[in-house]
């Protein structure tokens, strides 16, 4: 692909030569004189000094040498709407396959595109240009909304709304019944059926084998008509994340793989979960909150807080040492201040 | 939906006027005065006063002041049996759809549905009005009880047998071959053919994307005939949990989402293990053992015990302090035994 | 079975009673006298003498008293062997199936078989004698090796190259796209398309619901000629383990369940990381680290070296203290210092 190509697709300026043939995309340490690479910033000035990349994405007025040069003041971005130029994808579906079964009263928009062996129950209305990959299954009574992409055999429950371009990835699990029984009765728990639903707003990105559980009527409401596990605008979801039954996550908000939210976990905007983290049931993490990976969260995070807990691991027997000295610290505690108090003991005979 | 059908419903006495319009049903907070709710106990009166529920279900002899009401010994489980009059579900599969692959000598039962998609092995025994939905597999060579729910997608492998009224939700695989291998051969891991099955009692629910792995004929047979992974009867199991080989969980037993049980880990009855615990392998938990999340089981857990092993989250220069702390520990209870020491030699000097 | 045929197949050398019917396999606590079992070495002597086995796979040399033994010096490897013997297998998909659906261009090679509705997208090469199980989807430009098995709803994504032997468990999905987006546009995040793919070497084995997640063009090359998310040859992976993209993991390295590897994470050969455990992005972990249950890798891993982290539960009283005098361990650190320091004072004092 020329440069001139490449920055005519991203709508950029080119500064150097518009003929160079680029045939691949790469980071600054790896890319080759053949290759298009990016700079966010000065910061990585010295990087790009060593860097063997033919040309670079840059911010406005950094120098890059006697580099060719795609002018962006979001580079990194530039950079990822470059990739589908060199990575062509021919595994999109396209129309209508006809193995797909769509239940007489689907409503599709134009230009949806349903795969092999896609399943598409009752009530369900699709938008304008969505496209559904092989073996995914809607139960019925769903609302997906434009442009969206649903991966091979995600499962969408009943009483799900999703919005526009949302991004739902391979055997990802939304509304399912949440993981709530009454325990009132003598012959054992009973399940109470989860039927309020999930509502997930545009631009939602839902990862690989995660599950997004549906709310109850007795869930808060929260100054909502009806409770629902509800996930907003922007919200990003790595892959295995548990959402438990009646959450609300705020926009644009990232949870990272393998994190597990309790029921009714309200998290505000902006919020940045790493992975393996937990919420205990019915907290709240304020907007703009930071939480570290593998940190559970058991009381209410203020805004903007950054919270750690995550406990690194240490070699084993230095490790067994200080396991071993935990449980001695409440004793610890009483000795020094058995001392302090002799000590003192001490200074008041002397004076 | 008039206020006498939901009591003629759910077989409970109402007072009150049984010509009320409900039109849902809510928690005591949110709910209006044309909605339904409940209360377990007294110890909610105060929420009840400022509650606008239009009615609630509530134990004999509570005082619901001027409201309508619906008693009942069990308030929350009549709640929960509420639950399908304002929500209907048109979703179920009915009779078995044509695209369903059934091998010959499969055996269903009475009034069984198969949903589209679905492929039941050879061998495979169905029990009456047990409901396959869309994409479920079953490998064959498996038993599944009467009135038992199958949602889209659940895998189930040779040497499963399930019994009734289980509910298998989304994702699910069950019976999938234990991480075993042997390391006796120069040629590295070796599989040990994971063929000794998994055995579900009644009433046993399991989470989406949950895995429940087989054993192999290796593994302790706990004074049975043969060895399987066991679910008691009315285990519940949330969403991404993993069950390992031969584990055996005793009857009523509660497990949260994303518990990882270590192969066999033996499990007594009336359990219950918060969100992303743990096990080591081998380990018991005994009856009545309660696990609080994000906690790790490393030893046996005595009858009735309480074990916690949650780190909470802090502010990140706080957790900095205390995880630098951590490792001086050892050090520090040297230095208080040197300076008890001292102290001790000064008294003694002084006597 | 007889004793003389299992010896037969199993290609070992018997000592004792060709004609015995052997009607199981058991560990040696619980074989009966028509039961085969096995014994690693001698220190499982003691156990062997109260073993009721009829028949063991022992090692050349260990005395075995009355008993029939099939001699191996892999005897735990020989009784694996032994378990299809026991346990045969009907379950397996045999030719192609009619409701498979596979593309024109795609080269499947002698022997493959191919399960019901399973989805073969373009340009996929498949080696002989794969089986690829009922519902399994592979979007298209993939290859996969000889003596593969895929199992049911496995999915594979454009650009994963698969070897030989290798196994994937049942909902699996290989090649997702990573958690990653770039920020610096003022619209919110903005996925990178990861279109470096996967490539996983021979007989690798993945468990269940497993995510491996594709790479992108701007991750590390480490070397080799594009970026890709890597497992070495004969790499076991366990169910519900999430591999970030750019994962690079070596030979022969086995990871139990629920463990989460960050982004770009870097593994050495032989190494083990017991459930649940997690990385933080880019880290190393040398070749023969072993990592124990429930730890976090937060720092780069010697060869060779042991790491533990996991935080035992204990009864929740004794916790809450633990807990909450970590609190006061800054502190306490402060208040033992100015003891010593008192202490010295006295002693210079009375110098």
């Amino acid at each position: 692909v020329k440069l001139s190509v490449v920055a005519e697709r991203l709508g950029v300026v080119l500064e150097g030569d518009p003929h160079l043939e680029i045939t691949g995309l790469a980071g600054l340490e790896d890319a080759g004189p053949e290759e298009l690479s990016f700079i966010s910033g000065s910061r990585y000035a010295r990087v790009l000094e060593r860097s063997r990349a033919g040309a670079v994405i840059a911010p406005p007025g950094l120098a890059v040498e006697a580099r060719s040069c795609l002018r962006s003041s979001t580079p990194y971005s530039a950079f990822a709407q470059a990739v589908p130029l060199f990575f062509p994808s021919a595994t999109e579906p396209a129309g209508i396959h006809p193995t797909a079964l769509i239940a007489e009263d689907a409503e599709l928009g134009e230009g949806v595109s349903v795969g092999p062996y896609v399943v598409i129950g009752a009530c369900v209305r699709i938008g304008a240009r969505t496209r559904l990959h092989a073996h995914a299954v809607l139960y019925g009574q769903a609302t997906l909304g434009a442009d969206c992409v649903v991966h091979a055999r995600v499962v969408i429950h009943p009483r799900v709304s999703i919005g526009d371009r949302v991004v739902l990835h391979s055997g990802a699990v939304i509304g399912s019944e949440g993981f709530g029984f009454t325990l009132d009765s003598p012959s054992g728990a009973q399940r109470i059926p989860h039927r309020s639903g999930v509502e997930i707003a545009d631009d939602v990105e839902i990862g690989a084998n995660t599950t997004i559980d549906a709310a109850h009527p007795g869930h808060p409401r929260l100054g909502r008509p009806t409770p629902a596990t509800r996930l907003g605008r922007g919200v990003k979801i790595d892959n295995q994340v548990q959402v438990g039954h009646g959450c609300v996550i705020g926009d644009a908000t990232m949870i990272c793989a393998q994190v597990g939210l309790a029921g009714c976990t309200v998290i505000g905007r902006d919020v940045y979960i790493a992975g393996q983290s937990g919420t205990k049931g019915h907290v709240t993490i304020a907007d703009g909150g930071r939480i570290g990976g593998a940190t559970s969260i058991t009381a209410d995070v203020e805004p903007g807080a950054w919270i750690l807990g995550v406990v690194p691991g240490v070699e084993r027997r230095a490790w067994a040492r200080i396991v071993a000295s935990w449980k001695r610290l409440p004793e610890l505690l009483r000795r020094v201040r058995t001392l302090e108090e002799r000590a003192r003991e001490r200074d008041e005979e002397r004076a």
